[in-house]
């Protein structure tokens, strides 16, 4: 469907186009504008009605909203502003550059512009940067029959009308009730008997993935976010929840893989940009690299005479930082997820210290028979002594304890001291790993070996 | 008020524990009972009112909730299950025991045993074993007065009454209203008119993370899950959906970072279950590493010779890792956000080629002057002649272009050939990187020093 609608475009059949676009979603229609030209961008965007086309809007990703407002009259422009939700209106104004900001801001109605300002005044990762004023607010002396009369009259263009916000003359907020407890109760029955005071609320200094996770802790469709007196400033709903959440996820895992968070998908972020967010990990890591070049370095007249140690290097580096990265890991998605706290850290770590013994004797163990049966005896290298197989053991069992120690230690640190326990993830563990490894390793050659 | 509770518990003051407990969210109610004995949890259970019961039992983890059943009368346990939800009381099945999964079949009504019975036999990872058949069902030739009777009869039950699905007398799904529509149009207003008959639906047979994913982007409360005749079977909810997503993020971040996912939290799982999730994976990498020690062995005779090049392996190996996962995380993440397909590969391919390039001469240059500048002039070691350095150099380049294209390339061909891409992220890649690595720095070492 969505190929024959390009098609039909590309051949200016708008009729038939026409036709086939209002079989589809928004989210779909969206997509649309990815594939198509500047001039076919507009003219698909002129083929939707009114209330479609604001929908359609609120989906486009940044690039292409710039193109749309910059093809559009000033009256085509109020329209869909007139549409979009407020928190929509606000993201889009984030994007945009300073001339279209403007035209804009001129554009909407002053009421929509006092609150965009409000909105886009709150810092850019709280609460109040991704809630909406579009909600439905009663007053608790009001019956059911009031409460939908009051609902039907104001909650076409609300974001959600599902869950009602019961708020006092200064607006501080007093509970709260769904449409289905209304509609449950009889007519006459009061909200302010209907309502649940000890519901969950935010505020707006949180940050967004504080509330994001609450909604998704506590199953809300919406949340209300309220300021320092208690008076309700906004609501948040579940899809912008569900998008923070992926949005903070892929961010945790770009800084986990050793790079700088992108807020553009990669298909759309040009090879320099890309090459931005990567190139200062891999300058930094590759330079901190230096210490295992200065510890082998040191060691070398002891590498000439047992030649054979240095075939043991990458394997014990590597499972000494795949070891830790295991732990970094898991306790950087358990912070996140706030299954795990600063205040486990003892309990972390001794449970990564039996882990690791039972992970290092088993690596010891399986490496000790690896390497006399297979590199001894089936490749044939003779130079691997029973000492040096004792070396290369023994280093394994030390490495990977220790490797699993830092692993879950530096992020539980990093999150008590306000660092992103991201950044500690496997790349830098790697580094400080490897640089362990080849010191253990030394030791034990220098006391087995005598080098 | 958490920690309150939990004393009174533990000082048996039920009264005051009571109190306290109508002011808490469910939730947070199941929190509690982490941090109780066996005794204390059955206590607190009986603490709570019927319907809080029920909802609080649905948010518990699988081993309190066996704990709670074991204690419980077969009476108490009818009781919570009338008011469980389809989807809970089946998850609730999944994780049981044999003899609990008996008595919890034997003490549910008839007819919610068939229900469990066939939400049971979907595979474990379909739209069909999260989804919940509590939905309201509405005839097109009702009039929106007779459909809110029909909300207000039998809504008190479902997980959702917000969307409602129309069908006719063979359950086919013939279009879906939500609650929003029917309380904005005519109370005489046919339900055939308002409903939206091109919504979006999903599959019994279609993953659970699709179905998720469908939710997520189309920003829906709940979707509709038909059989192969369109026939409405049951409903997956967003809650279910944030749900879905976060658990599958996690099993992608720990296959990444070579470990065999866990459904359960970290401080709930045994020593000894994490290392049999952990220890195969390093156990084989470990084995793996078996070709970077042969290809060292056999240039063995050269770092005699020149036991300089030693010092280089750990940084030029880190260096290719990390680039490779760069890559390979990003596609991965990608491909899961449904971002990057595998008709992509090409452009993918080009794209990593060009980041790669930039990213492999700016190492390469950097990694030149520092080299030079810091280990041989600063740390002086006079080993490091200008052909060393350039050997060094060159091989950066070209693992870095050559790591960048195994790590976009790997993960998009598992995600054709039916892998999960997440298994081709870092621990994979690093081991192949390694061999790449090893073997173009004697390559190149070979040529420039003649070894």
């Amino acid at each position: 469907m969505q190929n024959e609608i390009i098609t039909l475009l590309k051949e200016k059949n708008l009729t038939e186009a026409r036709k086939r676009l209002v079989q589809l979603n928004e989210a779909d229609i969206a997509e649309l504008f990815d594939e198509l030209s500047n001039e076919e961008i507009i003219c698909l965007f002129r083929l939707l009605s009114k209330s479609t086309g604001a929908e359609v809007f609120a989906y486009l990703e940044p690039d292409v909203q710039q193109k749309v407002i910059e093809a559009m009259t000033d009256k085509e422009l109020k329209e869909v502003l007139d549409d979009l939700h407020m928190d929509d209106a606000a993201d889009l104004l984030e994007e945009m550059p300073a001339n279209i900001v403007k035209r804009v801001l001129q554009a909407c109605a002053p009421q929509m512009r006092g609150t965009l300002n409000t909105l886009l005044n709150y810092p850019e990762d709280s609460a109040g940067s991704i809630m909406t004023t579009e909600y439905v607010d009663l007053k608790r002396d009001m019956t059911v029959q009031q409460a939908f009369d009051h609902i039907r009259k104001t909650g076409v263009d609300k974001e959600t009308i599902y869950t009602c916000y019961v708020i006092d003359s200064s607006r501080v907020l007093e509970g709260v009730v769904t449409v289905r407890e209304l509609l449950l109760a009889a007519p006459d029955a009061l909200v302010g008997n209907l309502m649940n005071t000890h519901d969950i609320v935010a505020n707006t200094h949180e940050t967004r993935s504080e509330v994001a996770m609450k909604l998704s802790k506590y199953d809300l469709l919406s949340i209300p976010v309220v300021d320092t007196e208690n008076r309700l400033v906004g609501i948040v709903t579940f899809d912008d929840a569900m998008d923070v959440i992926e949005e903070e996820t892929t961010e945790d895992i770009e800084i986990m893989a050793g790079m700088t968070p992108s807020d553009k998908p990669y298909m759309k972020t040009s090879v320099y940009q890309i090459w931005l967010k990567r190139i200062p990990w891999l300058l930094l890591l590759m330079v901190s690299a230096t210490f295992t070049g200065m510890i082998i370095s040191s060691f070398e007249d002891a590498l000439k005479v047992h030649v054979v140690l240095t075939s043991f290097i990458p394997m014990l580096m590597d499972t000494g930082g795949n070891s830790g990265s295991q732990s970094s890991v898991t306790i950087i998605r358990g912070l996140s997820l706030g299954e795990i706290e600063f205040r486990d850290i003892f309990r972390v770590i001794w449970k990564e210290i039996r882990i690791s013994v039972l992970c290092g004797l088993a690596l010891a163990v399986v490496g000790f028979l690896k390497i006399l049966l297979i590199d001894r005896l089936l490749l044939g290298n003779m130079d691997i002594s029973l000492q040096v197989t004792a070396v290369v053991s023994i280093t394994l069992l030390a490495t990977v304890v220790i490797a699993k120690i830092i692993g879950c230690t530096l992020p539980l640190v990093a999150s008590k001291i306000g660092f992103d326990p991201a950044v500690m993830a496997s790349p830098f563990i790697t580094t400080i790993v490897d640089a362990v490894a080849l010191l253990i390793y030394f030791a034990a050659a220098k006391i087995i070996l005598g080098i």
